[in-house]
């Protein structure tokens, strides 16, 4: 598989793992595993150490999806990754340099998401439980993507953890989880709007408009082709 | 002042200070100075040094009320705040021993609370940005308090600090911030009805009604008088 995101010099998606035994979970080491097999996404873990603050700016800078990946303890991240934040990220770094990448939340939890909601246990919802992180990519102008939880991973079977493989790889990997599908439309209806306003190059751009559209379903069948070759394995 | 809280063997207030450089910073060193004027408030700095965990247990039953204390980073509290979090409450600590105690946040910010909204700058209200921590009362089946912000401290001039510092100290140490007046407005309507069923003890139970009438009036007499003396000062 190539890895190709349309932005020059600028790799996928960087998972930062917030773990303070990272060997012995086995959800952690199920889904490093599954990192591993994918080109375009490389991994980073937090470690109690004090942080090397400008080699991990230069990092940040270099990929177009952060992700945060941690178990939820105490309606937050291990404080290894506040601590990192709290050292890593400036108000001038976050303000200037990570514009349009997109950050992400793997949170896996010792609770069904059923009693993340008001009226059950937990009395809120992840959304409201994680908006200090939401906030946070606010002031960084990155795009929030959808919470990605992972309930009691100790209780999948076989079935449900390839399942959970296969979104997982989706959630690091696919283009259209908050930002392309969107760009790609905003795109699509501008040339649409130009081609009835523009009879001279009216061919040129509906030229255009057809390949990208033959591009996104070629892409979206071999996914398909591609996680079915995986489920057969 | 005497220090009375109506529960045997209870204390008033526990603030816990998260700050990375506590002595560099002049809003805790205000707040702190006026903790030491409070006989029934104690203060405990937490420092990087991995905690005391069954030390650090056994101090918090002691007090009906624990503040988390600490300068916003990141649209939450410094990491050593979490870290301190994540080592002392355990499930078991957490869900038996701290019930009907509050939690209280005091919040130094570098904006105007103006900006917490959506439309502003930061998104997102403060109740929005500390629901984590409402989710820890919620779960220790604490009263979590309204939240105490200070937004832009070194502007303050003195008149408005001599104003923070009287509120501040109502937050540290009011019966009616969220739990004792609404329990009291529950007796005394408890008290009414029984008068209302019950003629044989109507005289004594209308005693007991004016006597914890009195002493409310006489409470905010005294905090009236108590806190315009400090201020003549």
């Amino acid at each position: 598989m190539m890895c190709e995101i349309g932005v020059v010099n600028m790799k996928k998606t960087l998972v930062i793992i917030a773990h303070p035994e990272v060997e012995s979970s086995s959800v952690q080491r199920f889904l490093i595993d599954s990192i591993k097999e994918l080109p375009c996404v490389d991994h980073y873990l937090l470690r109690e150490e004090t942080p090397d603050v400008l080699a991990d700016r230069v990092k940040l800078k270099q990929y177009q999806r952060i992700i945060f990946q941690f178990p939820m303890y105490w309606y937050s991240a291990p404080y290894i990754l506040k601590k990192w934040l709290d050292e890593v990220f400036s108000v001038e770094f976050a303000e200037n340099h990570l514009t349009d990448k997109e950050l992400g939340i793997v949170v896996s939890l010792g609770l069904s998401e059923h009693n993340f909601a008001s009226g059950r246990s937990e009395k809120y919802t992840l959304s409201e439980i994680f908006r200090p992180f939401e906030a946070l990519a606010n002031k960084c102008h990155m795009i929030f993507l959808p919470i990605f939880s992972i309930p009691l991973f100790s209780y999948l079977e076989e079935k449900e953890k390839k399942k959970l493989l296969i979104a997982y790889e989706q959630y690091l990997t696919k283009e259209n989880l908050a930002t392309f599908q969107s760009k790609e439309t905003w795109f699509k209806e501008k040339l649409n709007h130009m081609i009835e306003g523009n009879t001279e190059e009216k061919e040129k751009l509906a030229n255009i408009l057809s390949v990208m559209e033959a591009n996104r379903e070629e892409l979206e069948d071999l996914l398909v082709i591609v996680k079915e070759m995986r489920l057969e394995e």
